[in-house]
C-alpha cells in the first residue's frame, strides 16, 4: 500500500479557489448568510465535498458554539458510571452534540483542571457527574458554561441537578435486612469532612439514610459506621475493620457495590461463606451485582434515566440559559439477591 | 448565598482596556511575541489575573496546537481500558495536554463520528484503542493528525502502534492448560470476517495463537472455536454452546477476561463448579480476574506500559510528523489463578 501524503489541512482559501470564487463568498456559503446565491452555494458545496474540506469546530467556537459537551467522570474504573454515560449518549444520538469524558478527577485539584480544560476549548454544556468540589466553584463553572450536576444535592440558582433519592435507598436496604432478621447491620461510608458535602454528596445522604432507617426500626444502639472510601480498596479496608470489632455485625451494608467488591474480597480471605457467615449488600446495582456468580444484594438507582435526564436538561439549559433552574429526583427500588440472608442462628 | 450573575466571557478587549494597553500588545504578551516589553508584559499579565481572563483554546487552536488528545475507546465496559487510560494521563500529568475521551464505538460509524468530530475539533494527537475501522480510514485519521494506534497489529508508515504480542500471550495460556492435563481445550474469540481485521486484530490474533498452540502440543484435532464477541454476552453465549457439545470440553480459555465473566456466569447458572467440573481461563488481567472471589486465570498484557508507550509515541509524534513510524511490542505474561485446575478424572 502507498503511503499516503501527508497533506496540509484544507483551508477555505483552498476551497475558494477550487469553485472560483472568493473567500468572502465561501465564507457566506458556509455562514449560511444572506448574499449568497443558490449557483453560488452549489459552486461551493461541491468544490468543499471534492477537496473533503471541514470547517473546524474551533473556528465555529470563536463565533458560537462548538457542539461539544464535556463529561467528568470522578473514576472510570466505578462500574455505576457506564450506565449513567450510556444514558446521555444515547439522548444525545440524533443530535449534533458529540460527548467527551474529562476522566480521572478523585480531587478538587484534578476536577478543576478537567472542567477549565472543558471551558477553556469552548465546550457547549457540562455534566458533572458526582463532584466533590465547593458549591462556590461548581457555580463559577455554571456561570461560564451551561452545566447540570449529577449525583449530588443541594439546589443551586445557576445550575439544573440529576439525583437519586439516596435516603430512601439506604433506608429500603437497611429494612431489607432488618426484615431477614439482623440487628447488626454496619455501614461502610465515604469519609466526608466537609459541611456542605456532607449535606449534598450521595454518599453522605446513603450514611444519613442508614442512620435514621436504624433508628426509626429501633436499632440505634447496633448503629456502626466505618469510613473509607468509595473505592474497592475501601471496601476491602472497612470488612477487616469490622472483622476486627469485639462483636462483629451479622451484615454489611457497603455504600457502593464497588466497596461491597472489597468487602466480598476480604471476607473470602478471611474463609467467611457469604450469606451464611454474614450478609453483604452493595448500592447501585451494577454489571458487577448481576452478575450471576456474584449476585449481590443492592440498591437500582436507574442510572440510564439519570444520565438521560441530565442531557435533556443540559440540552434545555443551553437553548435557554435564563430557565429556572430545575432539580430531577429519582426513586431508587430494593433489588434482593444472593449475598444477604437471615443472620446466623 | 447569592446567585451569581451569569457574565459573558472576558476577552481580549477587555483585558486591554483594563490594561489601559491596546488589543494587539495584549495579543504579542498573549503569543509571547517579540516587541512587548517587560513593563508591558506585567501590566498585560496582571489584568488577565485580575479579570480572570483566559484564552480560548479554540483560537490558540487557529494558529497551531489546542493541547488536547483524543483517547478513542471501544467499551467503557472493559474492565482492561482503565489500566491503558491509567498509563497514558500519568505519561501526562506533568505536560499542558488533557486528555479527552470518545466513548463507546462500537462500529465502524461510531469510529468514524468520533475520530472526526476529535480532528474537527482541532486535538492535536489521537489514541485509538483497538480501532476496527479498516486501514485506509486509520491512514486517513493519522494523515490529518497525528496517531497511535493501540491493541492493533500491522505496520503502517503514517502511524505508530503499540501492541501485546497476543500469539505469544494465547500459547502461553493454552501451554498452562495442557499442562494440567487438559485436552479438550476450547475458546471463545471475537468473530470476525474482514481478511485485514483476521491479521491485525489482538483477538484474531489470540485466537490464532491458540491454534498454533494446540497444533504444536499434538492436540490439532481438539482445535474447538466459538465465534461470539469479546463481550460478558459473548461469553455467556460461547459457553452455552460449548455446554451443548456431545462432547464437552474440560478448559474454556475466553479471549478477554470481559468474555471469561459471561461464561461463569453462564457455568454457574449451569450448576457447574469451576474448576472442579470446568476450568476457566480469560486474557487481560483486569481487576476482575485478580478480584479475590473470582480469582480468574488470566494473561497479563500491562496494560499500563501500553498506555505510557502510547502517549510517549504520541507526544514525539506532534513534535515531528515526518519521524519514522514505530512500533513497540510489549511481552505478555501468564497470571494462573484459582480458575483452573486438573480436568475431572
Amino acid at each position: 500500500m502507498e503511503p499516503p501524503a501527508q497533506p496540509r489541512r484544507v483551508t477555505i482559501v483552498d476551497v475558494a479557489r477550487h469553485a472560483q470564487v472568493s473567500t468572502t463568498a465561501v465564507s457566506k456559503v458556509l455562514r449560511n448568510a444572506y448574499g449568497a446565491s443558490p449557483e453560488m452555494r452549489a459552486k461551493v458545496r461541491r468544490a468543499i465535498d471534492e477537496l473533503g474540506y471541514r470547517p473546524l469546530a474551533a473556528a465555529r467556537g470563536l463565533r458560537g458554539q462548538t457542539y461539544t459537551i464535556g463529561v467528568m467522570l470522578p473514576d472510570i474504573r466505578n462500574p455505576f458510571f457506564p450506565e449513567i454515560l450510556d444514558g446521555i449518549t444515547d439522548r444525545l444520538t440524533d443530535t449534533d452534540y458529540q460527548v467527551f469524558l474529562g476522566p480521572g478527577c478523585n480531587g478538587e485539584k484534578e476536577e478543576a483542571r478537567v472542567t477549565e480544560a472543558m471551558i477553556d476549548r469552548g465546550m457547549d454544556g457540562i455534566i458533572l457527574i458526582a463532584p466533590i468540589s465547593p458549591r462556590a466553584h461548581l457555580q463559577r463553572i455554571a456561570s461560564a458554561v451551561p452545566t447540570v450536576v449529577v449525583g449530588r444535592h443541594g439546589h443551586s440558582p445557576v445550575y439544573d441537578t440529576v439525583t437519586d433519592d439516596d435516603v430512601t435507598g439506604a433506608s429500603l436496604m437497611v429494612g431489607h435486612l432488618a426484615d431477614l432478621g439482623h440487628r447488626r447491620i454496619a455501614h461502610i461510608e465515604h469519609h466526608e469532612t466537609d459541611p456542605t458535602r456532607i449535606a449534598e454528596m450521595p454518599n453522605a445522604q446513603r450514611a444519613d439514610g442508614y442512620r435514621r432507617a436504624m433508628r426509626s426500626l429501633g436499632l440505634a444502639e447496633e448503629i456502626d459506621i466505618v469510613s473509607t472510601s468509595y473505592t474497592q480498596q475501601g471496601g476491602y479496608e472497612g470488612a477487616k475493620k469490622l472483622l476486627a470489632r469485639p462483636r462483629r455485625p451479622t451484615a454489611v451494608f457497603a455504600g457502593a457495590d464497588i466497596v461491597a467488591m472489597g468487602v466480598l474480597e476480604a471476607f473470602t480471605e478471611a474463609g467467611l461463606s457469604v450469606p451464611g457467615d454474614i450478609s453483604v449488600a452493595g448500592y447501585d446495582n451494577t454489571t458487577f451485582a448481576s452478575f450471576g456468580p456474584i449476585s449481590l444484594t443492592s440498591v437500582d438507582q436507574a442510572g440510564h434515566e439519570i444520565g438521560g435526564n441530565a442531557a435533556r436538561l443540559l440540552l434545555e439549559r443551553i437553548a435557554d440559559r435564563k430557565k429556572a433552574p430545575v432539580q430531577v429526583k429519582l426513586s431508587p427500588t430494593l433489588v434482593p439477591r444472593r449475598t444477604t440472608a437471615p443472620p446466623p442462628a
